[in-house]
């Protein structure tokens, strides 16, 4: 079990209510959790900000399955990237479209490179990178 | 097969100039497709400003499993709005860390809600809600 | 001068670890004004989500000022949301190219009316609004 | 006068029908000014992720002048980074706070600099980078 350590804090009055009024509203149990979860996502926000970093995170897509080759395409390029995909989910929207969550894992400009290969291929009709965090140390 | 319309589009040398670097520089194989996407994004990000609009996405999520209580309270939250989860997938990051992404679709309110609720869970270090779209007409 | 109040926060030791290696790289001078700064970031950019709020900020906009009409058509837009605009700042960043910066505050549907109407005009190569706050208890 | 080159584009039906409705609804006079619009937007936002681009852009700023020497340092670090800044415009927003926009331009990592050490100033409430363009060729 990792060590807790404990500090003091200074804040404004009136920005101390606007802070645990938002604390109410998004369902915090106390302030330390709300002010660790700010702190976490400034550093993860950071981490993608450096070329050569190791982050996690995942590619969603959504594409229609009846276009020429598309389904073969993004299969070719998932191999040729397996190293830094962990796996695919796949699911029906409906007759025509498509769900892929690709989960990745590796270095940050690998990850931006298959984003945007895949982001290109004809079919491909919207493509996210959702950027997430290894979680050590954080 | 949709029908495919075609139409004129009138642009300044040095910006095509620039935008034809652009796009082979991002493997798009053509103007249109680009275009496209770009038309795409817009309208998507759009999507996520209408409050009932009908959306897909996903939650990615990062959490430490030996935290007490955790793995408990999101079983326990996703089942509350079964109703707009498709399906979880689980990873392994590491001993401690855990990766899930909760594969969404439904009223954008609702899935702000659950984003919301998972993310303030203690032992959830981070979580990002990738807005993606239904694919209909688009 | 407003009350000052101090709370105690509890943080794992490695996450903090990270957070003081952040604290230095951005000069700040101690946590509190690095968790004073990450508070008000969300608050404001919350503040930025609800229609009817009272909210300041900026549109900067770059454009050629030789297209046909445009000084005419940004200075017509101007007067019709004067009651919004504070102060309009104009840089000649080139023999062709503007930069001017429109400082706004009121409600936010408004400015974000003003600055649709601005970024549509034919001239007018980029426009962005930088969200900013009146400060008022933050 | 700079040439006008025109292409054509292949759209599926109901991506351009929505992409009309954004059309009208974002008070575009045509398809081609939208188009173009996403382009330099795209290519603008490119920009900003090349660390020794040439740029310009504003840092809006807000604070309270009534904080010790608040205002002393504003303008140390401002003239410390006088080669990249414009100039500095002032708005008093009420009896306490002001808003204050400076216009920079220059190399984009001394830019980040110089908007890093304004944020980090004890009475700087809240500081944002807006992220513009010199405008050339696009």
């Amino acid at each position: 079990m990792e060590e807790i350590k404990r500090f003091g804090v200074s804040i404004e009055s009136g920005l101390l209510e606007k802070f645990d009024r938002y604390i109410s509203s998004n369902n915090y149990q106390n302030r330390s959790e709300a002010l660790r979860d700010l702190i976490r996502k400034e550093l993860v926000h950071n981490e993608w900000t450096k070329t050569g970093e190791m982050v996690a995170g995942a590619i969603v897509m959504v594409y229609d399955h009846h276009r020429h080759e598309v389904v073969g395409r993004l299969i070719k390029i998932q191999h040729d990237y397996n190293s830094i995909i962990i796996s695919t989910q796949h699911i029906h929207l409906d007759h025509d479209n498509c769900l892929e969550i690709i989960v990745v894992k590796g270095r940050l400009d690998k990850i931006d490179e298959l984003s945007s290969k895949l982001k290109s291929i004809k079919g491909v009709k919207h493509a996210t990178l959702s950027k997430s965090t290894l979680g050590k140390n954080i």
